[in-house]
């Protein structure tokens, strides 16, 4: 039994999704970040920096999607959300995670955070810089997708896949949304026609894209 | 036999010691990036991006130093560079690495890189939410390994405090530099005692600390 705190549409979307389709069994808590809630003496024990998500796994508070994915695709190993451990599949999935979070998620949270860099609002010229961080990256994916997909893994879906196509939603506003680059379309496409997906939706009240 | 990709003092460090630590057989190329070298053809080849460390594992170019120090303690555990899978220490593991990696690396990649943010020299008030940030992660590392320490995962020595020794050294020259924090001064003064340390600052010609 997995107990998640989440925030509709935030960085626990993705293991919301992929809990669904571990076949675990979850709980759901929400963490109202509208009001602050993220910062409640509460759940602070749980999550000092004031995060979601946290996921609790056999009693114990961890934190760091990209992290989270993979603690819970070793204990669900049927539940195909990564190769087995040991294969080159492996390897690569490993890399995908750290890359998505160390240059993607990190830069994400400076767009959408100002004050993260000192300012109520970016200044264009910051602005324009991390927007083309974001769409840097965008390219460089697009490329691996389009030499050796449709997923991450070329024939393998994994949970990178899902983590990705999180971060691609969270640019639905930015000037160049990543749904323009083709081959990371069509792995949102493949995403989105998943159940796990699509409940998430409905669960979360997510609409848009 | 791997074969590390690497410029001295940089990201690779990381992986330089590592490799020291398992004990396994390998081979250091020189990227020599003050002339540009990570953006020659041939290395692009191995890592699209032209940054370091690229670590080749059984023929395959593999990046993302939280990445790699997985792939390397999975192949010998017998190092002791990680807990065993399976294990609650070893989701401690995954998690401190991802983390290192999101919050702490890719701020000081913005840090040593103001053409990122779109300066060529970063403004006052941007770096100082910079520093606040990267102090914030001293705060917080500091407190748990004052409650947990000496080490990330207590008293079980892992790759994930060799990851932090060296984002502590990138910190030397800032305005308050992460030795000033006690408990991060003692896991320093730990990892700087290790002979891997020590082979590493000879073979890479570094100094000061
Ligand atoms: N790197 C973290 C991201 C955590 C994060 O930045 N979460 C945001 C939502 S996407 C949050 O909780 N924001 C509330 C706040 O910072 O106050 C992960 O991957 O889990
Ligand atoms: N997130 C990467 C960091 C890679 C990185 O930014 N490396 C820097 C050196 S610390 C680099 O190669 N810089 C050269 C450049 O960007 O041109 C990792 O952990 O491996």
């Amino acid at each position: 039994m997995y107990t998640l705190y989440y925030s509709p549409g935030t960085a626990s979307m993705v293991m919301h999704m992929a809990l669904i389709e571990s076949g675990a069994p979850f709980e759901l808590k929400l963490v109202d970040i509208e009001r602050g809630a993220q910062r409640d003496p509460a759940y602070l024990a749980l999550n000092p920096r004031g995060v979601v998500p946290t996921l609790v796994i056999d009693g114990q508070p961890r934190h760091e999607s990209a992290a989270l994915l993979m603690m819970l695709a070793d204990r669900h190993p049927e539940a195909g959300l990564a190769p087995a451990p040991g294969t080159a599949a492996h390897d690569a999935f490993e890399q995908w995670l750290v890359y998505l979070s160390n240059t993607l998620m990190s830069t994400f949270r400076f767009w959408f955070y100002p004050p993260e860099l000192g300012s109520a609002e970016h200044p264009p010229q910051v602005r324009a810089a991390l927007a083309a961080k974001i769409e840097g990256v965008w390219d460089y994916l697009d490329r691996a997708l389009a030499a050796q997909g449709p997923y991450l893994l070329g024939d393998i879906f994994s949970a990178a896949d899902l983590l990705l196509a999180m971060l691609m939603r969270w640019s639905r506003n930015m000037p160049r949304p990543a749904s323009q680059w083709p081959a990371l379309a069509r792995l949102a496409d493949l995403i989105r026609a998943r159940p796990s997906w699509q409940q998430v939706y409905a669960v979360e009240g997510l609409s848009g894209w």
